[in-house]
């Protein structure tokens, strides 16, 4: 199911929506709300249908009968104005500088950047719109990218630029935006045959340096960690108007199981979006509990914190099917954990000579 | 001063000098040896002739007369032959590759990645080369580049690609590759009067957004925090190759004074190889204390540690001149710190309408 984004109109109708709720109740001499899902782990649900975590139906209203309640509404009217100037004169904001842009707002003024962040989300939750219809951004840096693909971004000048991703970046490759939305970036054209997300960067460098991309006809994506929304974003987006595959090649140990999950089935705090964020077409490669004793590999012990980890994630609806369930469990019965770099063991070209093919051939990838 | 860097000829007739000490000990029937600096703090100091930390003349032996330092003598020597490997197959490797990799070298096995990247610091020390000559590389990203700038950069497959970062590059600005050095990049050509090192993802993003580089001529750096080396390495090469000034722009407080202080002199962990990664022509723009009351800016109470370091930093000997020690004073009288977003406050154009124009005419560059 691809999940339709919103336009720059429809964005401005929705946030006018929140405005309208509250002018009509002032209108009629009471006092204004701001209605929006209740934000607790019970009102989170995995949707078995689509496949990701979603909020469900249980609704809260914030009015302004307390100062702290309509503090916050006054707050969400002076975003709401000010989200809508930048919309206008083509501006972008990191949330850092609209905490600081409130010194100017007054009794709406933020008292911490975690207060602007939360409200942030609120008003995606509201609107069903993203951030980025908001012009807001984090600080983090995107991610990169190498293959033969081809795209168009849209500069700060307003101008459409071609670039491909493989001929016309250098062995950095190219640097994802933090903006990947249809008014910013479009998919031209590409020779590959699926996508590879790749935990680090010296890994990502690999596979760089070893023209991975090129004799397996696919796009290498750094993920740096757990991935910016705009990487989550722009594989999904691949995947779905090119019909790829997205194989996830991360360390092997439960916080790398993690990451797979909120890239395949979306994460809890972002359960609003996940429709727009998660891929959950994509598969998981390795490093798996059994590779550990395939290849021998280089391991560490589980610490204490793994361990908890392994059993949390044993009860966690995006871990519920077979395969994942025997991996987590043979992770906890050999007590050891492995990195992807760790393949190193065995020189600098067994990772891309043998490991990989092998286990793209399991995936019939290759 | 230029710093004239090794050959790949010169680098392995260094590495091959450590194995001859060895050698001709051995031949002799002694204990083979290394002979290397003693890395202490007593042992560096501040040339104020050439602005940057250096290591002084004490040196120590390393010999092969204990278990524990025979083996280091043999992992020297199997980090020698796997270097002379990488540079002949034109390959490279990250610390964490090379760590994985001594699984295969029996006794010279590494314990721990601390060990394996002191040796590669040991090896740089005694050779006089860089890690970079090694092909050896860390596991962090380079920094981001927009500006006016023609370099070439020699790929993965040794083709030399033309690229412009203003014109070739999406917003996210041209990818610094880990090694910046005249077999990988060569400056073509530029229009800019001089370069901006940045501190945070946000205000860079903001100054591209807003059309700094183009409206003030300059070339835009983010450092990503602390600059990694190829960021240090190539704003010291377009400084001295193109006589340019470098301008850094980074939050108020004291660890952005120690950041500028290891672009402009240098740093202690890296004492051996000041020449080539400082740039001591470098300026503070700021934040600096008076900013804070100049500008009237939201502010956060120094910490303690904050208060210790500053402290620390009146006493050292980069920061002895009268500005800087005025300006550390300050911030301990005033006791506040202030990030660069904070210009914000007043707007998003703020920081290149006002605050900039301002600091750099202060600085006559506008």
């Amino acid at each position: 199911m691809v999940a339709v984004r919103k336009s720059v109109e429809e964005t401005k109708v929705a946030l006018h929506g929140v405005v309208r709720e509250m002018y009509d109740r002032i209108v009629k001499g009471d006092p204004p709300t701001m209605t929006l899902p209740v934000r607790t782990k019970n009102n989170i649900g995995f949707d078995p249908k689509l496949g990701v975590y979603k909020y469900g139906k249980k609704q809260a209203i914030r009015d302004a009968t307390s100062l702290g309640s309509a503090k916050q509404l006054l707050r969400a009217l002076h975003v709401i104005e000010f989200i809508e100037a930048m919309i206008d004169d083509g501006k972008s904001s990191t949330l850092r500088e609209m905490y600081y842009i409130s010194e100017g707002w007054g009794l709406g003024k933020f008292q911490s950047q975690n207060e602007s962040n939360n409200l942030a989300e609120d008003l995606e939750i509201v609107t069903r719109c993203l951030r980025e219809d908001f012009k807001l951004r984090p600080e983090e840096d995107g991610s990169r990218m190498i293959g033969n693909i081809t795209l168009r971004e849209r500069n700060r000048k307003g101008q459409w630029m071609r670039i491909n991703a493989r001929d016309d970046v250098g062995d950095s490759g190219y640097g994802v935006p933090y903006n990947v939305e249809k008014e910013k970036i479009e998919f031209l054209e590409h020779d590959v045959k699926f996508i590879m997300a790749i935990e680090t960067g010296g890994m990502f460098d690999r596979l760089v340096e070893n023209g991975f991309d090129e004799d397996f006809d696919c796009a290498l994506l750094h993920l740096k960690g757990q991935p910016a929304r705009s990487t989550r974003r722009i594989m999904k987006r691949m995947s779905e108007e090119w019909d790829l595959p997205v194989v996830v090649f991360l360390d092997g140990d439960p916080w790398s199981f993690r990451i797979f999950a909120s890239i395949a089935y979306g994460a809890i705090k972002t359960a609003h979006i996940s429709e727009y964020l998660a891929t959950p077409s994509s598969t998981y490669l390795g490093i798996t509990a059994d590779d550990i004793l395939a290849y021998d590999l280089p391991s560490d012990d589980l610490s204490k914190k793994d361990i908890e980890a392994l059993n949390a994630e044993l009860t966690d609806p995006r871990f519920a099917d077979g395969w994942w369930q025997e991996q987590i469990n043979m992770m906890l019965e050999i007590g050891k954990k492995a990195e992807q770099q760790s393949l190193a063991k065995y020189g600098l070209d067994f990772v891309t000579d043998t490991y990989l093919p092998e286990k793209l051939a399991e995936l019939g990838l290759n």
